[in-house]
């Protein structure tokens, strides 16, 4: 029997102050919950998002077929993060384009009975903002403190910034296939990705909904960029290598000879994943959310230096990452752990030997989920969470990681 | 003094059967020397240029200040390809927007006295079919045998080409920071920067130049992509890191909180390279050369064995790569070290540990730049080239390459 996920939705009446300095005022969230929360209110578990995901995390929309949640792998009935034990919510962000207030939703600040929409004017969120955001959720359903708060890549992030804003309401992060913060080649593709959209004449600044155009051509280009950082080269090579769409019959190469045709498979993969996104994408959501990527970096305010950042942080955690990952690579994990250890926190850590680059987090690697299943099982059971020979099982080599914490 | 350049050009009457089944007639190829051909017309080197640039390989232009050519600290009187013992010929490759016959060019096919110019019309150019054109200009100069091709990255592509098309006109052939055919992800940079520029309202199908336009936004795109993949992660965050291009005043994170202002150092700089570059690239150019790398593949015809395919080589080898060179990574460079020596070829591998990436090909490392002047130096004397000991020098660690062959 398959999990079946219903939407709710939250407003807040109350303006979120925004790290920018600005604030939102009269916004919502939308949110879904799985399982069921115990008396104690004990057992519930936040699942953050990345770039283009959504509250809708695991199980199917009621007589939707094909409408699993993003996370649905790891998510639910006797999977890795059991739902028949935890009380598992997705949350969507502010700012994005699926049910939260965003972009496309009515401006308070335009004059009355406009309906004219945010666009480009909705304000700047950061990862920090977003949390704050969830924290409210969290009051709201009545939770005060959270047995696990969990992520991937941009949902990691936010998972790691919750045991700094809210060190006494966190009891373990997952933090997966992330970073304490962007590197300087993160931010390029994320800006060659905002040009590509910002200049597509069909944007108009952000205000494109009120002209009637969708600026596709710019969320095409993001998005081919986009997909090319999640996978890995290897993987890349073995799935698509040279392989051409449609050899030329009777040709000695096969080569049809065009600069503009498609003429590898790649291409085809590219070009198909580029208009998918452009479908169902909101451009301003894509600007907002690779900002909030650029922007999180929370050891800036102690000169770089992350292991005073990550002091406050007093839960403990599990850091997961995958060796082709070169998108959040191992070292920016491994980064993770040495502050965290370097303020005795309790740490484990798994580097996983997986070829598919950052897109791993999404995937079903078993020792991945192993390691998982094994770190939320501990906690389960109230003992302290030591995921042992799984993780053990998961190094593929012997380098500094082997060393970390007793946990290991 | 300065070497001083001119430029020459040469035009060919004979049609040019390109490796797509089209010709290309009435053409002239763009082209420097430097140095003095010697008596028995023995002592030419053959520069192949990459990407973005041309026959003006070294010098400068009479009455130019800064106007040396794309590879000067390499190539001049003294230099590493020492132009007083050398005759080094620079040649702009066909579909250029430099010099050659491109797609700016009148088109010989369009009704007389319309002036039409190629535009998309240009037929695709491969590696090969320059080799065939860059032989042709040898024949012109009477030139039957070249000391030594040489070329970097897509150069590097033609360095070799020559050696399994023309294998009687090759002494040496010195191939740097190349691959002997592109990965998917390769291809994949190349597509997207492809739609960027073809997806331009500007870009009208690649016939702009009648509508009095230029897809600069495209180009812009294009060129942003290409130099994130022309630097290493590593030399991004020492040059860029995180900086700002300029914190806002008492503010205490410093942000400006905008998703479309410029932000951090990285983005300015990218901004800039696109901006800069959009001003004197040709759009149709891009194409064609993006193409002609996505296309190179001379295992293609030995179902994807290289080692036969390399068999028809026989001059000597000197191979160059750059440790952080994710673009061609020394491992493509191995694989044709491997090739040569399964045919029992003469090579020397050098693989320099250089933090630049791809871009290394152009800088001026002491090691890199003393690997290709022993070279050099040893082929002048008449000696089996041997770079001994520089080679040694220039290895950063213990892998397979220092069992490559006798000459190291």
């Amino acid at each position: 029997m398959p999990l079946i996920a219903t939407p709710q939705s939250q407003h807040f009446a109350d303006a979120l102050p925004l790290q920018s300095g600005a604030a939102l005022r009269d916004y919502s969230l939308s949110f879904e919950t799985y399982g069921t929360l115990n008396a104690e209110r004990s057992n519930a578990v936040l699942i953050c998002h990345a770039l283009n995901a959504s509250h809708h995390v695991a199980g199917v929309y009621e007589g939707q077929a094909n409408s699993e949640g993003w996370w649905d792998n790891m998510i639910g009935p006797g999977k890795p993060v059991d739902t028949d034990r935890f009380f598992v919510i997705g949350v969507n962000n502010l700012g994005s384009c699926f049910g939260s207030t965003g972009p496309m939703h009515a401006n308070p600040d335009a004059p009355a009975g406009s309906g004219r929409v945010y666009g480009a004017d909705f304000p700047v969120v950061t990862v920090e903002d977003w949390v704050n955001a969830q924290a409210r959720l969290l009051d709201a359903l009545n939770i005060q403190t959270l047995a696990a708060v969990m992520g991937g890549s941009l949902g990691g992030m936010q998972a790691l910034s919750w045991t700094l804003q809210y060190p006494n309401r966190v009891r373990h992060a997952v933090v997966v296939a992330s970073a304490p913060n962007l590197t300087a080649e993160n931010i390029a593709f994320n800006e060659v990705a905002r040009r590509a959209i910002v200049t597509d004449p069909d944007f108009h600044g952000g205000h494109f909904y009120e002209h009637g155009t969708v600026p596709k051509r710019g969320l095409r280009i993001a998005r081919m960029i986009g997909h090319i950082t999640y996978l890995s080269d290897d993987v890349m090579n073995e799935k698509f290598g040279r392989q051409l769409r449609k050899a030329v019959l009777g040709s000695a190469d096969g080569y049809k000879y065009s600069t503009q045709d498609v003429e590898f498979q790649i291409e085809s993969y590219l070009r198909y994943q580029g208009d998918k996104f452009a479908e169902y994408f909101d451009a301003n959501t894509y600007l907002l959310i690779t900002r909030a990527l650029d922007y999180f970096d929370p050891a800036r305010a102690f000169g770089g230096d992350l292991s005073q950042a990550l002091k406050r942080a007093t839960c403990k955690f599990l850091l997961v990452s995958f060796t082709t990952d070169w998108r959040f690579s191992p070292k920016r994990s491994r980064e993770m752990v040495k502050a965290l250890l370097d303020n005795q926190r309790d740490v484990s850590y798994a580097e996983i030997d997986a070829p598919h680059g950052h897109d791993a987090f999404l995937l079903d690697d078993p020792r991945y989920m192993g390691v998982v299943r094994s770190y939320f099982d501990s906690m389960a059971h109230g003992a302290a969470p030591t995921v042992g020979s799984a993780v053990r099982a998961a190094f593929s080599k012997s380098d500094e990681v082997t060393s970390v914490g007793a946990t290991l």
